[in-house]
């Protein structure tokens, strides 16, 4: 992914549901973009819905083999083909092909991601790096002309590799709507979800016209870490997170602050020494993972302003 | 699983986490219960706990073969054992033969058995049928002292065969806390379950103790039918939950209120005659089953005093 700001109108757009088959959002959306791609239409180019993950979609997972969105380093997408290798792997190559190659001018201009979390995100826009001056363009046109309450997360640390499937086209962002179980499709996330992509590609629209995009200055949640959950000597859980913490994202969690109950009373506070904002709270997928929370912290970030040369 | 009244104490009671794999209530309360059950024990009794589907909790998946809470059917539970079994068929008859056998003098004199919902249904005590008094004294006494908002669900439809896990005990309850994602244990749902069976096991108490449990009336919820998505020509659904029938479980649906709605801006409404009080409105679990909601309606029952006779 290029942080350079689009020095040609963006006209190739695409839109991934099911990147984790679980997540109902993306899934139906998708689904319906594909039979009926006119939302998706603006008059200087028009968007096309993929299902990411075909077999995962039909057996309602999150991934069959290993997780998709974790399968976009150049290693994997150059590695020679092989009967072993897991069918996420053979997914992200085919993807890549299509929407790629990373890296290469012929690759997409830009990626919609679609995704579902069991935390109280709310809407939220995911970004890989500040630096990405036209992405934060977009998410500051979401907040704007949406609603102010869509926080950015910025989900890389310092140079570490892209790995998500919005990393094979030239830029791309990824929509995370929630609190929604997996496997279960709730109206009202579908409604944020829809309206998240329509903004954004309003946005391009607005770009591809040469629209003046002035300079600002705007909150984000940068990652610092992520934190597990408390385990006893063989490696269970024997804490949960804490009812004080439960929906809390993206609220300040200070020193002190209670983040874990276990089963027999006991609490376990955040003994950090400063202020932090905790998302992905109690995310399911993440068990797994052995992430309890993703700790962030807030930060203003100094955005310049852009603007496409039309001839 | 019985009607009548227990003539003798109740010494032989067993709680089930598990039954669903990814459901963490019953998981997480019944792998501390197996380490301490200190809290399952009155001075009349001692309740064991129990993890029905240890496979399934491992994979954290709802079952891995067939669903095990519909596996205790008498055919599956004499059944030659076979290679080719499913493995919830295996482990339903391996419960059997620990806490039964169905239908037996030998059987365990009760089961509570631990579920959570997507759904937004609270906390709700799920009964085999309104005859089986003893089960719904025990919920007149939970509503009586922990809270008068938990509704009876009664499941089954008429002289349809038990097929449930605690139909092998002489008697049992399901208890079902929501909402609450599938793999995602949240401590307010964790309390509330923990709450049911605690006052649950002082109900036992109470009653082997010779306490006189006087005649009372008593809306429960019973099913009618389950209504499916609506689907298009090749079975795929085609229309979602609508917004304003999500989370509105046990709440009034009347005729010509919204049901669904469609991905193009279209609604369904219920045609039916009657109100109804939809239960497990958006249900994860059953998407695969082709239920959308379960149409109850509410009843009054007389329920008739019971009390032990003592020696």
């Amino acid at each position: 992914m290029t942080t350079q700001v689009p020095s040609k109108p963006l006209t190739r757009v695409v839109v991934s549901g099911s990147t984790h088959g679980n997540e109902m959002s993306g899934v139906f959306l998708a689904r319906h973009w594909i039979k009926d791609p006119s939302e998706l239409t603006r008059s200087t180019f028009s968007a096309t819905a993929v299902i990411a993950n075909p077999r995962a979609m039909e057996k309602c997972v999150r991934y069959t083999q290993q997780d998709l969105n974790r399968s976009f380093k150049m290693d994997y997408l150059v590695a020679l083909d092989s009967e072993e290798e897991p069918y996420e792997v053979k997914r992200a190559k085919e993807l890549n092909k299509i929407y790629g190659p990373k890296g290469s001018p012929e690759a997409y201009d830009f990626m919609f991601d679609m995704h579902n979390t069991t935390s109280n995100m709310g809407a939220c826009i995911i970004v890989d790096s500040p630096q990405n001056s036209f992405a934060m363009h977009m998410a500051n046109y979401i907040q704007t002309n949406y609603m102010q309450k869509c926080p950015i997360y910025v989900y890389k640390k310092g140079d570490e590799e892209s790995y998500t499937i919005d990393s094979i086209c030239k830029n791309g962002v990824a929509m995370e709507v929630g609190p929604q179980p997996q496997g279960v499709v709730r109206a009202d996330c579908l409604a944020q979800m829809r309206a998240l992509v329509r903004h954004g590609l309003d946005f391009i629209e607005k770009f591809n016209q040469g629209s003046a995009f002035p300079a600002f200055d705007i909150d984000a949640h940068t990652l610092i870490s992520r934190e597990d959950y408390p385990r006893n000597a063989d490696g269970e859980m024997s804490g949960i997170i804490h009812p004080k913490l439960q929906d809390k994202d993206f609220l300040p969690l200070n020193p002190g602050d209670p983040i874990f109950q276990t089963l027999d009373g006991n609490e376990v506070v955040y003994e950090g020494d400063s202020t932090i904002y905790p998302a992905f709270i109690n995310e399911a997928a993440y068990y797994e993972k052995k992430i309890a929370f993703a700790k962030m912290e807030k930060k203003v970030f100094s955005i310049p302003d852009i603007q496409l040369k039309l001839d």
